[in-house]
């Protein structure tokens, strides 16, 4: 049950954005700036983030959808439950391996972000921006994940709801299946 | 020194608003409506909130900018600093006790607000928007708290600069001093 009454049909943030929709406004220009916008970080380099982020402050709605959305983007599902298992040894480039350690610091607390990871990072050919962008995600996804479960709100009954969702914000990017490369 | 290249003279969260004028955008209006929009918390305990959640992240810069408008909306500083030390035992309202409770937890993990902390903050006479705002501000604040110490931005030189922030963002509420009222 959540804390607060919430449309029973909106599981998740979705009930939350319906619920305040002056706040779910800008929560959502901004998601869509930092999630779609351009960028040198691929639409499922940026999910993968967000992904990792959810799966680790144990947010259940928002690591399940991102995980979704990944795995469509990728055309597979191995590379994001590797990364959320222990991103160290995924399969995935050096330079993705350094932004998913920046973004797992700042999800702790963003002091954590040493300047050692963040050299790492820049020695794999990170961008300042990409840099910027990664702890800009992580932080965004916390403020998500801790909304959408500081209040309780509902998973969805029916499992197939996560495929669904992620079919319909794949589709927003355009249904880009970008693959993922380790060059 | 900051982990990107960010302009001197911007400490904190300025900086970075600064460096991605785009995603500053939606950050500033949401702020704007958690913060400043219509609201049956006072200013001053919204800003409690954002103060006590950036203190528990140990962000510096927004743990002392908040700490400052807040104190300049009360016209005195103790609320603040015992709220800071321990909200249980510190002059405030039981509903703000409880309110500030739930943003304790948030600050943690949204999943740690239990149905006792509701119940609590219910039966001190916490509407369920309050309750909702309150999540929203803690959740908010610790993205804030992310963005800002995850790229390690700095503190400012002068160390009269919080005075001023805290000025001018009282200015941008109406210099409207509220005091706090334990009733």
């Amino acid at each position: 049950m959540p804390h607060i009454p919430l449309p029973t049909h909106l599981p998740g943030i979705t009930g939350l954005l319906e619920y305040r929709r002056d706040t779910a406004e800008p929560i959502r220009a901004l998601t869509q700036l930092i999630l779609r916008g351009e960028s040198s970080l691929t639409f499922a380099e940026r999910e993968l983030i967000a992904s990792l982020v959810s799966h680790r402050n144990e947010c259940q709605f928002c690591s399940a959808a991102h995980s979704a959305v990944t795995d469509l983007l990728l055309g597979e599902s191995t590379t994001c439950a590797l990364v959320r298992q222990d991103y160290e040894t995924a399969p995935v480039s050096d330079k993705m391996r350094a932004l998913l350690h920046i973004a797992a610091l700042t999800q702790q607390n963003g002091r954590f972000v040493t300047d050692t990871a963040i050299q790492r990072a820049k020695n794999a050919g990170a961008t300042d921006r990409e840099i910027h962008d990664t702890v800009l995600i992580a932080a965004l996804f916390c403020f998500y994940n801790k909304y959408v479960d500081g209040l309780a709100t509902e998973l969805p009954a029916d499992p197939a709801y996560f495929q669904q969702l992620g079919e319909r914000i794949a589709v927003s990017y355009g249904r880009r299946a970008e693959g993922y490369s380790e060059k």
